[in-house]
């Protein structure tokens, strides 16, 4: 199968497990901590490696440490890292998460502004199967966006919260959205997801609207359709979107059924929020496929 | 001049400096971020190599890559690590820390129990000219200040808050004891860090109870003399102690006169608390000496 563009985050999280959030000054013994290379599109492209697939990463990462370690790290899960862009005297992105029994976090992220600045040119699709950007590196997303149209590949889109001038310049770009509900919510005005895939009808070849436990409204010749999640204890739902989109785009260009895609991306994402660590707990294909009973 | 051998802790801090704590779940955009290799033992020879003075470390790492980056930022400080003890399999230390603008702190960090295993035997002290532990490593600081004491070099503890058993073990195997109010607070049951102070007195050759803005309390000749802190606006005061210990560890191997010593330390730990990042706030000595009036 030929590899998946992902185009867009890379950052070094720190996550610790709490048993509770700190509600003041004070430490706090965590029950687990991991140090994980995430980021959507890293995360995305790691999770299409980990579920079967073939992916490469376009992403920016400074000239330090950091940024060795989160290639490193990425490569080692079967990711083409050669088109990362090292910025010079950038610093790469890197975020501390406390993370409660829950799920609920406290993030601090540090990013540098300047890594962030629009690439030159498109990248070179040749040879790709589709392209998947996040909203976190717009100036690459709406290149590799375009120039997956012209080359007649899937233009997905993973329409995270963003500011609404950034999905508003990506959204006419795509040819597969899928959006969270809050920033489907945003785009549209609506209020609910299922109003907003409706709203979002005729934006692009496909659209969806994931709304974690409530499910995945999604566009199927003109109607929308609703797949329910998979019922489970979360207990980490950190990068389960990324999981979701990876397993997705997985799908995508294997030509599955629709259905069957969307069933296939709820129930890696729910395995997904029943494990510790960010995108680690990302399954295999075949852990997704026991699940669904197959 | 001959080096200080540090004995004790070593691990990865992540500071984050925030307008204030996070106050539930959410995310925060922090002022500024470091990573920094610290931990008291490891702080204490970085800020005396920065102080001028020369310093070597033994202390514990994992055989994992953040034990090579903790190795590395401390020996490019100018720090011998060839000591430093690489356990198979272990993980090394790291946390991550919120600070607001004064300082205040949640702290979350992740040991291996594993790595503060004792160490089967003592420490070829040949060369040395003081042996100062902190409180974290136990085993090794027992082995430690007892070699030093046999070597007739100065045994100088940094008795920090600690289980009151690792106090009482450590404490009377010291020549020099510099403890935090608290510890001694707790070591001696008395309530004012003066009163501490007095308790304390014939437990060592030296002794003295820092209190912060307070100042500091130390021993001359079965008295005790009280040296004020210089008023600054603290807004990190992490690893302040280890500054104070760093330079009170090389003017006392100078043989500088006590008095001097401990207004040496008080102003090099009061310029730091001035400046955010751990131990990377520690002055040079000519700001130090600057901030003295020479």
């Amino acid at each position: 199968m030929r590899p998946i563009l992902c185009v867009g985050a890379l950052t070094m999280d720190t996550i610790f497990r709490l048993d509770r959030l700190p509600d003041g000054p004070g430490k706090v013994i965590p029950l687990d901590a991991v140090e994980v290379a995430e980021g959507m599109a890293a995360a995305q492209a790691a999770s299409i490696a980990r579920l079967g697939g073939s992916a490469a990463l376009w992403a920016s990462a400074g000239d330090d440490g950091i940024g060795d370690r989160l290639i490193a790290q990425i490569s080692g899960e079967g990711v083409d890292c050669s088109r990362v862009r090292r910025v010079t005297g950038g610093r790469s992105g890197f975020s501390s998460i406390f993370m409660d029994r829950t799920g609920s976090t406290m993030i601090v992220p540090r990013y540098d502004p300047d890594l962030m600045a629009a690439p030159a040119t498109a990248p070179d699709l040749t040879g790709f199967a589709a392209v998947m950007t996040d909203v976190r590196w717009p100036g690459a997303a709406a290149l590799a966006l375009a120039a997956a149209r012209a080359a007649g590949i899937p233009a997905i889109l993973d329409a995270d919260m963003a500011a609404v001038d950034i999905l508003n310049r990506l959204v006419p770009l795509a040819t597969h959205i899928v959006a969270s509900e809050s920033a489907a919510k945003l785009i549209t005005g609506e209020p609910t997801p299922e109003a907003a895939a409706r709203a979002l009808l005729g934006t692009a070849d496909f659209v969806a609207v994931t709304a974690g436990a409530d499910g995945c409204w999604w566009s199927d010749a003109g109607a929308i359709r609703h797949t329910p999640a998979p019922r489970i204890d979360a207990i980490d739902t950190l990068a389960a979107g990324d999981v979701f989109h990876a397993a997705f785009a997985l799908k995508l260009v294997e030509a599955a059924p629709m259905s069957e895609t969307i069933a296939f991306a709820s129930t890696a994402a729910a395995i997904k929020c029943t494990r510790f660590g960010g995108r680690l707990g990302c399954p295999t294909r075949g852990e997704v496929e026991e699940f669904l009973g197959r």
